[in-house]
């Protein structure tokens, strides 16, 4: 990737003197910042701003390693070909009119692509609006000049970004508004062969890079992608668009692109240590928050201390606290001792510091150091957030403050409301020290939470060179699919899984309603009989599902009218019954962008309504799968509730374990589905089970 | 209220000449804007700002309606007791040292109140910052001359908020950096007298407040608080602080206020149609949307048209609308086909419309008039959200896409990023034509909902003079309380919950073993044994139930264990066996903020996780019954799943109309708990139930 990033030579095919147009303002912008040798290229013209203009890249006469195109999407393959005579080793496709405008523009995709590959050049593109590098003033892309002109801030928050409007109007704003300092902006576009993953892999190894934003809208390797943040130490915050149904479709016909299941995704990304963004803005601040801050060393909890100028403030602070991975710190009495001396004595210091009686008794001078001091010092106090009101003028050296938060290196957040000009003033000198400013305190609590949140245990580490357990998955078992795939026979699929040591429930199949009496007898009643018939996977809503037989006689008539029922092409099963009042449900699945996964959820009838699941990619490790039980809502129940005993969460994991290992170890399985799983005296056993495979494959 | 805010002279105790002070401050801003007479008043001054000073306001020689003291706390009852003498109707306490500061300071505050209601003056404070009217330009407060300097821009919005922040600096934030406008600013300090239901009760009759933003720590009268609600067409917002545990502690020591519990809060201000806000800025927002936008006719359903120039902006736009009162509007075949024209060729029109195509081959002007005229003609449009990127400069009319809309009579909202300065200006053009203008996308959708969520039938009104259906409560029913109070004997709570024909489990006692096999016999099996043992409320714990008892030998079995168990003080209990999939609770709890509450839930294993409750107000009218229920979140399941039947909304909404009668008419309830609250083949059937009594009370 250095050929993009640190190119030598740059060539720019589609250079033209006309201002205003996209090869201008490439020229334009290159020429701005980059030291490396500049070559426009374009038939019409000798020459542009001053510098030689080529005819075509074969008739430069130094070597090339990166090439800009912004020409007609029809010339495009013309110019690749060129590039392969050339040696080129990267190209970035700004034009538009590829697969993103339909059938016509995919075949010219494919076109260049193929032509690519043939001569070993990676295209990042096309449809896109390429690098910014903000940190070198390096800006390899056709948006305007005017829109990085009024403040440019260097900052550690690079982006990887599949919109134009991030990398142009978006930057600008946030550099204006917020005073918001960036890296390396990259616009992806169709992503035909340079992607989201080979981007965030070099940018997690640039050391101008401290956090990675990302808006994706599809994702083109979620195994790699999921790899790659789990193994860095640098905070990544995606924004996936497209989540929604209705938002799914527009990003179809947007970048060509199919979205994932929103919670397939979320879990997914969110078990892999990436902080999920919801909008724009908001990705850019906690971007930007983990870039000024160092990640917080681990014995660290989010004990906050509020200094405000307003009670109303602090217990809003506070109230947002809740839910949220900090608290309110309990100051020691040494600090309490250590500040009341600045407060009026009718006013007992607590926190929320609440300190504006103390303002009017000592000026704000020394009341804002004596309490920041304070808090900073006292070893139950992991953060402070600091409230401003700023007036006409600041009147405060507010970089001692942040210096004295940055020596005791704990992270200062600064919530600041007034004069808006005053607040960008205080943002320039508070970035300079890693203090964020917001304008919101909900805002301020979502970022806080985001660095406290990267503290806790919740994010198992694969290392490197690590692998899952052994499988446990015999190779043989395979042979027990049938060749049509489809729906399995729910009696054969429950035997696989009981071969794998799976706690499924005791059952027997029974040929006649005789026979069935003679299995309740052996097995022990009560007894639940089912009915199966070819092809029937809700056996409930079919009424083939007789619960509760506590009897011989129950049983003799209950398979009496289940055999009517069925005719037949039908078998009678008899199951042990199984209670318990905690219904879960496991199960596996092929995502599109992640492979096989694993899922566990609350079951039973408020299922659909809670939506409470977590899935992983397969396969997991013991404690992969007992941190993907950790991360169920409602997980709490299985601890144990008016008085049931506690789950075996080993004996859960064990099932995790082994729905991945079965959907890593054969492509053919499709689909299983453990529900109810059942959690009976503490031990989870699986009462119904489905499996589905690919047809037409074994 | 009138001699707050229209008085005609105006008396200031605590004036003083010396420019930075509170006394000062007061003048200064009362001379600035306000026309009638204004009396300086301070024994240490003969003049001030070229009015004469009064050493007091006795000394006065007209007439005052309005007072504002800004003297020390202690001084202050002898300044009432001249008012007193002066017939002052009102005074706005503006000095802190009260009920905020301790003991000292409650005594104080009471020693005022007294003086105050002997007087007959109402009293605005203590502690507070006092009245701001942007709108008239007429300030009653002490805040500094220089935070409303800057810019005034008078709007819709009128505040009343339990913080002096928010009436001086946040004001000055919001209308520097978002331009927003507001009417009258209250701010009520320590609420001694004038609370936040005087305040709105003015407001709401106020011709220049749309909308009303509320900061409340505590509600003092929460039934006047929501009987006001209900019964305005003008929106409330509402921000209540210290809700959660840390922040009701916080809100304790600030205002010496006591939080309510957060659901029943939340729940009664929704159901009062109040919009609840988490912080400061977004219920500023939300206020500013709701003041620009007249209320849309009863015919709209949110459906929005996203016209935009960033692909990725209108993905997030559409997945944003995801769970809230808007979606995506289908665009007629004519909207379609006159929005074409300015696209090229190979790319077809759909929503959101991504129009940067469309800009490139049309221009800017043509297409963005053009999208917008065709959608706000579209009939399947409600509203618009236009995205704009924002240059160096305007180069839009866009005074003539704001007055398209409002022609259109079709809301109109902006999301606009860029040039921050830009942004203002756009600001103010829109802001005169109804448009707001965001920087967040995911705040646009927010607003938008608050809007669309008004619309929605959710909201049944008491309608003046209504009253609930006449009380089916028999008068003589408080004769079956104990005296002593306490928890209740539960199967005598049942027999009163029988007697107001609510569906309890059949049931019967009995003294032997072998009276309840004939008990069981009689109902029908399988049955419930329970032991009952005095105070003892949770029998399950206990180990005083048995249940699902089959035959006549299992019911004498279980009912000899329980007798051993209990010993001689025990009863046993038979009830028929309820079986239902699906168990709620209901109940009644006394609120110090509003009263008796009627309470419905979901009830099972899943109630503490869920935590899905809702609260009404009693008493409920059947109409009132039956939107509470709605209002859970698994109501849906109410509807019958997995071939249950559909419960018996009718049925249910009975129940809570009994309890909220029970509730209201004896003043000894203080709490019912049925629980749980089974839905058996539909119908609800209550198959346990507490009766709690108010100690010492009958």
């Amino acid at each position: 990737m250095e050929c993009f990033f640190n190119p030598r030579n740059v060539a720019i095919v589609g250079a033209t003197p006309t201002p205003g147009k996209g090869g201008y303002n490439i020229v334009y912008n290159i020429k701005k910042g980059f030291t490396g040798g500049i070559f426009p290229v374009n038939p019409n013209y000798g020459e542009i701003m001053g510098m030689v203009c080529y005819p075509s890249v074969d008739d430069i006469p130094e070597p090339i390693d990166l090439v800009i195109v912004f020409v007609p999407a029809a010339i495009v393959p013309e110019v690749i070909a060129a590039c392969g005579r050339k040696g080129v080793e990267g190209v970035i496709v700004q034009s538009a009119g590829f697969a993103e405008t339909g059938e016509n523009g995919s075949r010219l995709q494919e076109q260049v692509m193929s032509l690519a590959k043939q001569h070993g050049i990676r295209i990042w593109g096309p449809n896109c609006v390429g690098l910014v590098d903000i940190g070198r003033r390096q800006v390899f892309s056709f948006i305007a000049p005017g829109i990085l002109k009024p403040q440019v801030i260097a900052g550690g928050v690079s982006m990887i970004v599949q919109s134009g409007m991030l990398s142009g109007g978006f930057l600008m704003d946030m550099m204006m508004a917020d005073r918001m300092g960036f890296a390396k902006v990259c616009s992806i576009g169709n992503k035909m062969d340079v992607n989201e993953c080979d981007l965030l892999a070099y940018l997690l190894n640039d050391p101008q890079t401290r956090v990675v934003g990302c808006y994706l809208e599809n994702l083109v390797d979620g195994r790699r992608l999921i790899e790659l943040c789990r193994r860095t130490e640098k905070p990544v915050v995606i924004l996936k668009g497209g989540q929604s149904e209705h938002g799914a479709r527009a990003a179809q016909s947007h970048t060509a692109s199919m979205a994932a299941d929103r919670a397939v995704v979320r879990g997914i990304l969110a078990r892999a240590g990436v902080i999920e963004a919801r909008d724009f803005k908001q990705m850019a601040d906690i971007c930007n928050t983990l870039a000024l801050i160092p990640a917080p060393s681990n014995g660290e909890e989010g004990r906050v201390a509020v200094l405000t100028y307003s009670g109303g403030a602090g217990i809003v602070s506070t109230d947002l606290m809740e839910g949220r991975h900090m608290r309110l710190a309990e100051l020691s009495s040494d600090t309490i001792a250590k500040i009341q001396p600045v407060f009026p004595d009718w006013m007992p210091v607590g926190n929320p510091v609440d300190f504006w009686p103390a303002v009017e008794k000592s000026g704000p001078l020394k009341t804002y150091t004596t309490c920041l001091q304070a808090v900073l010092e006292d070893p139950g106090v992991d953060a402070v957030l600091l409230h401003m009101f700023l007036g006409g003028r600041m009147n405060l050296d507010v970089s001692s403050l942040a210096r004295a938060a940055e020596k005791a290196g704990k992270p200062l957040f600064c919530w600041a409301i007034g004069h808006d000009e005053v607040r960008r003033e205080l943002t320039d000198v508070f970035r300079e020290h890693g203090v964020p400013v917001f304008r919101e305190l909900e805002r301020t609590a979502e970022c806080m939470d985001a660095l406290f949140a990267k503290q806790k245990p919740a994010r198992p580490r694969i290392q490197a060179g690590e692998a899952a357990e052994k499988s446990v998955i015999p190779e043989d078992l395979s042979q027990r699919f049938p060749d049509a795939g489809g729906v399995m026979d729910e009696y054969e699929a429950r035997q696989i899984l009981r071969r794998l040591n799976m706690p499924v429930v005791e059952e027997s199949l029974a040929r006649s309603p005789e026979k069935a009496v003679e299995a309740a007898d052996q097995l022990g009643y009560p007894v639940v009989l089912k009915g199966i018939a070819p092809e029937r996977i809700h056996k409930t809503e079919a009424g083939l599902v007789r619960l509760d037989l506590r009897t011989a006689a129950e049983v003799c008539f209950a398979a009496h009218s289940l055999t009517d029922a069925m005719g037949e092409r039908g078998r009678l099963l008899v199951q042990r019954q199984v209670s318990g009042r905690l219904e879960l449900m496991a199960g596996l699945i092929r995502d599109k962008q992640f492979g096989p996964c694993v899922m566990i959820g609350l079951g039973g009838v408020l299922a659909e309504i809670m939506g409470d699941v977590a899935f992983s990619p397969a396969p997991l490790t013991g404690a992969d799968a007992l941190a993907l039980i950790d991360r169920l809502q409602s997980q709490q129940l299985l601890n144990g509730f008016r008085g049931e005993p506690a789950a075996d969460r080993s004996a859960l994991a064990h099932i995790l374990v082994c729905l991945g290992d079965l959907g890593n170890c054969f492509e053919a399985l499709q689909e299983i589905d453990l529900n109810p799983l059942i959690i009976s005296d503490g031990q989870p056993v699986v009462a119904d089970a489905a499996v589905i495979l690919k047809t037409g494959t074994s």
